[in-house]
């Protein structure tokens, strides 16, 4: 386990800067916010990184000192550069840890991992959400009862096209009837993923205590736990095969060559 | 389960006009030979598409008359069109089975489904492959002893860069000493994807009876058995919700509005 | 797919012989009341079993004659022999669909083939529960619109202890707050299994149209689709391996014999 | 993470003092062996137990003291008592890690937690065995090559009747042309289980560095991460719900009633 546990947290920084009623709850930034609740945790060390910076503040650099990168995108899914998702999605492949929060579900990189729509149906009315724990003792629920409850909130709910998680963590109760897988977690390559639902940016969810303990618990359970490896598709030639072995047939590639991409 | 089983086998058809050695196996294609094997099956209705057709030979009506797309792919990978792409994901996620053959582990499209980086390692010296069935009972497996062989083969090996199948369904072991899970099964969506290892354009491995037996069999196993459900991400509006509703926040979004994607 | 399905559908009939309000209800019995539903379709031919049968209804023979396997239990589940368990559940290896309903969870069969304790919370109050379809395409919701509702239920809630289910495809939603994964799908060996948690005895729950669709419905996703499988763990000796072999090392097994069990 | 982690080797401890060629390759057992290895990783806190000690040498405190526990099987398998198997399953689902090597496919424990017949094919040949890594950045895999060998080997084969891995590790190929899943990862409840093959008790496996590598990293991989935690099945009183609740209908139980197991 890395120590100290490097995080990054990302936001595309747009409402907060466009909407004054979301500026007045988060004059920080989203990012701001979860960061200041991240870095409560001693072992934690945190920066954040937003759309507007050269490389929406991802470089090689910043990605190659980052263990876990967490995500929030609403507006400007589509103003993420291509080549920034290309170069996030090789990092968790290696094992750099992804957290997904709220209308990211929607993200260009968090659609790429998943495979499928990830769409979900929606309501604006700040109501009341109880976010139930389906495995108490899992280390993303240490620390939380039964429950807890989000006094005004965005409905997210089903159905929620991802692939099956690999774990329910939490499933979410609406005041308008609705439910929703709203803590999930995947894998891909060696990344480990959570997908966590609260965070609506026209209420003040990221100040919710039991929010920032989801949140660090997060981060510690996606911790990268592995060795880097990453993809290479190698030609094995046939002299340094394991098993003695003569060529036989006809073949299209040279000794050395490198397969179609 | 529809009756006829509406079958398209894709192929990028490239090789098969650019080798000699590849024409003489395939005169009518890599997807000739295997559209006769289908045809043997009398509840399959088969058509082939080619990557140099009008939109790859993958209209919207084709693809809307198709129950199971096969995908034979390797040179050309680059030249599929990202909107054809797009529009067979489509139709995968409402519940078309996809079939991904050999090379096709690098296509767009199965990329694109798992996620992941998709490579192996591979060699290519006409080796012996020996396929073992994982569990004799599958329906993809139906006819098939404990293994079968391809005397001349491409190899695939391990690490293989995927999610974890759903099931792997044949493990292959290789003369020269390696191993791999040569076919393997996932759901996205309503769409049920098989990918199947063997198939090396320079050995004439899709006349082998076993193997055009694994691809009759993959076929009915990929049918869709459900009804065709795509996203839509709809604003659910308060008085339409389940439970009665008073909006009680402030709002990003006006009723009837679409959100972000 | 066979033709027609058979089913059985097993009760332990003990509430609607010792609690005058369930006999009431159920005057044929919780499983006469699902036959009758079941026979609606066509294609499936039904027959019940119960507890105090000899075998508890379940020979071999009857056994050897079903393709699926419905069972209700809540307060015998002791009284289930576990030889009838045994030879229930090497059935379901090899292809059997088998579904659990309502205090099944607590079953013999159902707890031996998920390996977890399966214990969830309960509340009795006659609430309402709302059951939403997690994914609309998926055979075992079809015909049924985003949710339903049941107007007198017991509450199993959250946390529901199963490994994550293959599928989720019900999530319900009650009126006093609790959520909980109320259909799943697992795979055992070759069989197929749903749980679905409606049904408290109580209640007019099996008479209610869409719970009577839902049953119908799972019956066919729950058929067997491959070949009869069991496995025999066998020695395979080193004459007939696929490939030539010399035996190098000492053994503990003569030929032909057969492992510990 | 606990510091350290506090490892219990089981082993049956009967072909060693039974067979002569077993007692040479292990005069401390195959657990003193394995306990031999653990203890070169300084982290670890090692403790052995068998068969013929009291309770097996799994009491209630030793498993309460463990975090990790391995576990060797084969020809006494039905000689481990019901109650045992219930006392360590319980704590698996608490958390505890669980290792099960070679012939413990079989044991009950192991069988117990699958739900499948954990049936495979098998030789005993003496023949090479060589483990692939199915993926090189996973901490079961740390500080191994693309694979390692072992010269002499049991061959365990497919089908290997196991409910899909969460992840496959290892896969193996044979000299007389087989293949195995070899190293496989589950979860039940809150334990992460992992089941590696090599162990034939007639050949000296276990001084093999690279096996000893394998089980020193699975030990670390299968610590507990969350918090001990077992189910109840609590009722939950009208009056503690969530949301405000009237009792509507008839009910089965009183309030503060256990249910039905």
């Amino acid at each position: 386990m890395p120590s100290p546990l490097r995080v990054t947290v990302w936001n595309e920084n747009v409402h907060e800067r466009a909407n004054p009623l979301v500026a007045k709850i988060y004059p920080n930034g989203i990012h701001g916010c979860i960061a200041d609740a991240l870095k409560n945790d001693k072992q934690l060390d945190v920066r954040t990184a937003t759309l507007e910076q050269p490389g929406h503040g991802l470089t090689e650099k910043v990605l190659d000192e980052t263990d876990v990168l967490m995500w929030w995108g609403h507006a400007a899914h589509g103003k993420v550069e291509e080549a920034i998702v290309d170069r996030a999605i090789k990092r968790i492949w290696e094992g750099m840890g992804f957290i997904a929060l709220h209308s990211a579900h929607y993200s260009k990189i968090f659609k790429r991992l998943m495979g499928t729509s990830c769409s979900l149906t929606w309501r604006e009315a700040g109501e009341k959400e109880r976010l139930w724990v389906c495995n108490p003792g899992h280390p993303i629920a240490r620390g939380i009862d039964r429950y807890f409850e989000i006094e005004n909130t965005e409905m997210y709910g089903e159905p929620f096209a991802v692939p099956t998680p690999d774990e329910t963590i939490f499933l979410s109760w609406f005041e308008g009837g609705d439910v929703f897988r709203s803590g999930c977690t995947w894998k891909r390559g060696n990344g480990k993923i959570f997908y966590f639902a609260p965070g609506h940016e026209i209420y003040p969810i990221y100040f919710n205590p039991t929010v920032q303990l989801v949140l660090r618990n997060a981060v510690h359970w996606a911790a990268p736990d592995g060795t880097r490896w990453i993809d290479s598709c190698p030609q094995i030639p046939a002299d340094k095969a394991a098993e003695p072995l003569e060529i036989k047939g006809p073949r299209m590639h040279k000794e050395g060559e490198e397969g179609f991409r």
